[in-house]
């Protein structure tokens, strides 16, 4: 069945290629069969993440992204990623059925991912997704995160291109993103431009972009801060062209092959850490280990000791 | 100098506590040393896990519970859990500078916990300041998290009880907490009561938990709903309460031996996990792993196959 579904997937059948990603999402055993199939098929994909706070637009920005990728012939995939808190839920629906009016288009691939679970869990079936849609031939593949969670920074993180949207007027945000995730960005988006402080917002980013000159000169690109308001399709064009500017960047540079290195590594330190924590949790079960808990429990072995005896004695692990 | 800042710390030495805080927090080693020396003294506190969305109140409302509590001669310890969004991070800081006027009181502890970064890295760092604060003598510790990523709401779902804040006017996230966080909520709280919709908002929540009564037969504790105004201390009493009878139920039920088994399970995988990951790390040094690396790059292998190699031969684990 599953080389049949692979076969339909490889020559374009879209609902193969949606009936794959669950079965990579849902088991781990046929995970590991589709995705070591798919892998050969793998490669051509260019991945943009997409990232920024709850209401910054970045589903209305990402259905015009696609639009105008489209006119460029070349196929589309989008994974988004719920945000794991249930806090930030309900916003997202409506953006995300307003981009589906894109999945009658035979060359745009939505698929969302909200794999609430054990750690590791979004990241891998992410990745995993992403290779069944790189194998059924989408040229660009857009991964949207709300950036909220490490979890979700860990996967925009592993992207070609990030793209960190953000909006005028969120203030002290600003600061937020100094402080965390102006290192992963390489372009900024100020969406709503139209809005009242879009000036403000853009000459606070410029003055941090220009607070940090080495690292930009040390990476030979500076990100560029792009101006849009989605809405009205304005900046768009300029956005796709920031993407691909970095992408060349990053291909003459040599810093693609890097960044693709990355991802293979913390790619294969997801399934590493994902098959560990099962191993844990199947062998919580056994009487050694069960007892050894009992013990923390009671303070008679502190956890740091347990876990010493649960790596060695039931995992075999040397470390 | 680790043994006598826990001699100091045990005969109730705040400084020591903090410096020994800060210990575990960056240093593995230190870690180790300091948790299996400070455990035997731990297992009285009393932990309580606070949670909900940005703007709910929730360090206000910490802020007069710590009062009441402090009223009953108990010490209290604060593990305040900074989002690790850079998105929402900016709206805390001033609630936390607002608790910080208890910091002058020896009978309470704030600390605030940011670890961005490795896998396991905030939950392991919370498990260990829980711990030195427990030594440290608090009956009550409470950690307060926003509830934003997966990691944030399983350390706080390894509290003895689970306060869930929300707010009037939330609208479409009571859907959202229904999908997400009913489950490991023991006492409810609608903040900010005073507010209009404070009345839909319960009336919706315990619709919400009405559909859910067999549950809580099954756990004999049907979670509590308190409406509270943290400015002028209505209902903190009454949270308080709710929170202490939750407490008896638990105890007189045998479902607080569960929980701590839960905890102590938790605890244990958290350390596995973590050493797993480090040690995955220090070998993508090798030249082994490197070219593994190189390979599923190549698209020569896969990352699962390249998963099991890294585990097999350079972990040498049996699973």
């Amino acid at each position: 069945m599953i080389d049949d579904l692979i076969e339909r997937m490889l020559r374009g059948d879209k609902r193969a290629a949606a009936r794959l990603i669950t079965l990579v999402e849902n088991d781990e055993e046929k995970a590991r069969e589709i995705i070591s199939k798919v892998y050969p098929h793998t490669g051509n994909a260019y991945i943009v993440g997409i990232t920024g706070p709850p209401g910054a637009g970045k589903s209305t920005l990402l259905d015009k992204l696609i639009k105008v990728v489209r006119e460029e012939g070349k196929v589309v995939g989008v994974i988004a990623i719920d945000p794991t808190s249930p806090f930030t839920g309900g916003a997202l629906l409506g953006d995300r059925i307003r981009m589906q009016r894109h999945s009658t288009d035979p060359g745009v691939f939505i698929r969302s991912m909200a794999t609430r679970g054990s750690l590791g869990g979004l990241a891998k079936a992410t990745n995993d997704a992403i290779k069944v849609l790189d194998a059924y031939g989408c040229d660009v593949i857009f991964v949207e995160t709300v950036g909220v969670g490490q979890i979700e920074i860990d996967i925009v993180k592993t992207a070609d291109t990030v793209v960190l949207v953000t909006v005028p007027g969120l203030g002290d945000d600003i600061q937020a993103i100094k402080a965390g995730l102006m290192e992963i960005a390489d372009v900024f988006v100020i969406n709503k431009a139209d809005k009242e402080g879009a000036d403000a917002t853009y000459f606070e980013l410029n003055l941090m972009l220009d607070l940090e000159k080495e690292r930009w000169e040390k990476r030979g690109w500076r990100p560029p801060i792009i101006e849009t308001v989605a809405t009205t399709m304005r900046g768009i064009r300029d956005l796709w062209k920031a993407i691909n500017d970095h992408r060349k960047s990053l291909e003459e540079s040599g810093r693609l092959a890097e960044k693709r290195k990355f991802r293979a590594e913390e790619e294969v330190k997801t399934i590493v850490s994902g098959r560990i924590a099962r191993a844990v949790e199947e062998r919580l079960d056994d009487e050694e280990v069960s007892s050894l808990i009992e013990r923390v429990v009671k303070r008679e072995i502190d956890p740091y000791s347990a876990a010493d005896t649960v790596l060695e004695k039931a995992l075999g692990v040397k470390i």
